[in-house]
């Protein structure tokens, strides 16, 4: 049906690969690019035999020129930009001068300011529009599936969505006391920055980590979670009406915390050079160069992730209730596509959003977060592509008494 | 009076040479040697009009030869050695050909066991006695005055000792959440080693830091403390007839622990080099470069250091128990000497050590640990020198009810 270029070679533009090739009849076609083209071909290897046809290339997405080259010569039907959101604006424009179809996973960010904001990618809505081609930002789990089921929650089941509470647990263990999925100066800027959610048409600042529950998540278990910034609460605020206040949590344990702090009190965190026998080293850079990396752990992490929304809200006059949310277990992601469920949660919903373009269930013209589309195929979808969600109607709130209670009673 | 010869040119060498100047009657003269020059010639700088007269040499202590040549150069009454503990041998070895009277701090351990047993330099008996010469072992604080304190009381307070618990508090605070006073890969190994402690003829093993009781300590106040292995124990267990019991405990805060348990998770203390940047670098020799450097804590180091022994034992047939102790305040001992309360509490009992050889209060011929000595000289110049002591008889026991309960309470 359709041909993606796909920029990017990492852990979730692996599993995303691997999907397009298990949906060979959406993507007959597929160009894998990235900076280093030897990851490409070693993605290419392993799928050997796909019905897929699968190319490699070498690209530079920092460089628009060698971007709309590389587009020319490829001919997509979508650019899939699956590398640091870092390349967003360089993506796009190459997208615009070749009229081809867009779609990330994450906004950008300017590498230098760590601020993750949509205007810069909202400003290319008009152009979009008048190029004829669709940017679909955020299509991974959080943001992108967080989004769609807040389309299909306001679309089903309420006449007026009032509260979002965005719940992201981890239930993992990777067996080792402390090591980090990503690059850990992410998950350290993560948990050091100020927390902040949405309420009453405003954004309410909290110290790092303030906002603590300890929440009961389907087939994982008791979580500590914390309130902390999304980047999708600032296009949700925006694209559901009515909406009173959105807020995220995200679970981390009281282990890695302790490490992640300590660490950070020795100075082992910062990104300042110190003098080390003649040389200037980064602490940080070191600290990974010590750690386990990431891509060692997807072998040994065994338990689950649970990640959903949780919504409130008005229908027929009458409060309702709604959480949807999917359970991913870590080793059946690793046994599929050889990746743990974090990169596999974020790089199956990559995979659809591209195939709802493809196909044309979702055919508009201009710059859309996810939200705006319609949800329906995209969650028939997630069931079909290793991402079955599940409903309940009555679920625990995070500001029920009994979490609130339990949170006080283990600080105690 | 006399002569000395010290090698070291570190912070205990530094409270020592302070010492020895204002205690010019019996010092007269003193050599400053160490491997840097420059560091000795500091010293003598800051001391400049002193009564003392005072010289410097380079010296490598691992060499015999080198050490031999020196002390037939200098011809001093004594050797002080206040350098590692790696050198004890070489400068034992020295003396012996020069026939030259040693004292030291810390008992040899050979530099790849970290094995701290006085084996080695108990062997050296008979030929220091043949030589007519003195080696005084351990005359620092603990090893040092807590012998001296275990000398003390048997000579006027017990028939019979059954008990000594040796308790070693720095309740100093430097205002960082994480730096160690000395090279932190000893720090690391005192707290990960198995603690040992001496019972009915045997040494009994634990697991590292598994007695822990909380201490409320005389001007210092409530403290967690751990019993560990000290060497004092080994010559102790000897040296105090008809001894049941002996045990050492040392507090630690529980920050210090967690950061340190944290940096040994992640490979931080690990002495396996690694491969960084096409460099070969050991985690633990980084980490050091990213803590505060020791020498920069003695200035803004604030509170004290309680250190004593308590004792149980038979006296005229009746039960009685003695706590004798030494409180030292961080912020007086740098405004003496410039160093802390740690360097201070170690150096003022080494210069005490080598007067007691110089002044013939203590003279005979042999190894000797310090407890082998008459304790009444010494206990004299502790309080004269800026070390006095407080007893109590009637002392909170660390296996009183009161103790233990109060640390499950905390552990609860």
């Amino acid at each position: 049906m359709g041909k993606a270029l796909i920029i990017g070679a990492g852990g979730v533009a692996s599993v995303a690969i691997h999907k397009c090739v298990q949906n060979s009849e959406v993507f007959e076609e597929i160009c894998i690019a990235s900076r280093t083209k030897s990851k490409c071909d070693e993605l290419k290897d392993q799928l050997d035999g796909s019905k897929t046809k699968i190319t490699t290339a070498q690209v530079d997405a920092n460089n628009v020129d060698e971007l709309i080259a590389l587009i020319n010569e490829v001919k997509p039907d979508i650019v899939m930009n699956l590398a640091l959101p870092y390349q967003d604006l360089t993506i796009m424009d190459a997208c615009l001068a070749t009229k081809t179809h867009y779609m990330d996973t994450a906004n950008y960010e300017p590498e230098d300011t760590a601020k993750f904001e949509y205007k810069w990618q909202w400003e290319y809505r008009e152009r979009f529009e008048k190029a004829g081609i669709t940017a679909l930002l955020g299509s991974g789990f959080d943001p992108g599936v967080t989004g769609v089921f807040s389309a299909y929650a306001l679309k089903h089941y309420f006449d007026e969505i009032e509260y979002i509470d965005i719940l992201d647990c981890n239930g993992g263990d990777h067996g080792y006391p402390f090591a980090t999925n990503f690059n850990p100066e992410i998950n350290i800027r993560e948990v050091s920055a100020n927390g902040r959610y949405w309420e009453n048409g405003e954004w309410i600042e909290t110290e790092p980590m303030e906002i603590k529950r300890v929440y009961n998540f389907a087939e994982v278990g008791e979580k500590d979670m914390y309130l902390l910034y999304h980047e999708e609460l600032e296009s949700l605020a925006q694209n559901i009406p009515g909406l009173k206040r959105i807020r995220f949590f995200m679970t981390f344990g009281q282990s890695y915390l302790t490490h992640l702090k300590a660490l950070e009190n020795v100075g082992m965190t910062s990104i300042e050079p110190i003098e080390f026998e003649g040389k200037q080293i980064i602490p940080l850079q070191f600290l990974k160069a010590v750690l386990p990396d990431p891509a060692s752990l997807g072998p040994r992490t065994v338990g689950k992730t649970n990640i959903g929304c949780i919504f409130r809200g008005k229908k027929d006059g009458k409060e309702k209730t709604y959480y949807v949310y999917n359970v991913c277990d870590h080793q059946e992601c690793y046994i599929e596509v050889g990746s743990q469920a974090v990169s596999y949660t974020t790089g199956v919903p990559a995979m659809i959003g591209a195939a709802m373009i493809l196909t044309g269930k979702w055919d508009k013209a201009g710059v859309y977060n996810i939200e705006e589309f319609d949800p329906d195929p995209f969650m028939e979808e997630l069931n079909k592509w290793g991402l079955p969600w599940v409903e309940d109607f009555n679920p625990v709130l995070v500001d029920d008494e009994s979490v609130k209670t339990k949170e006080l009673e283990l600080v105690r």
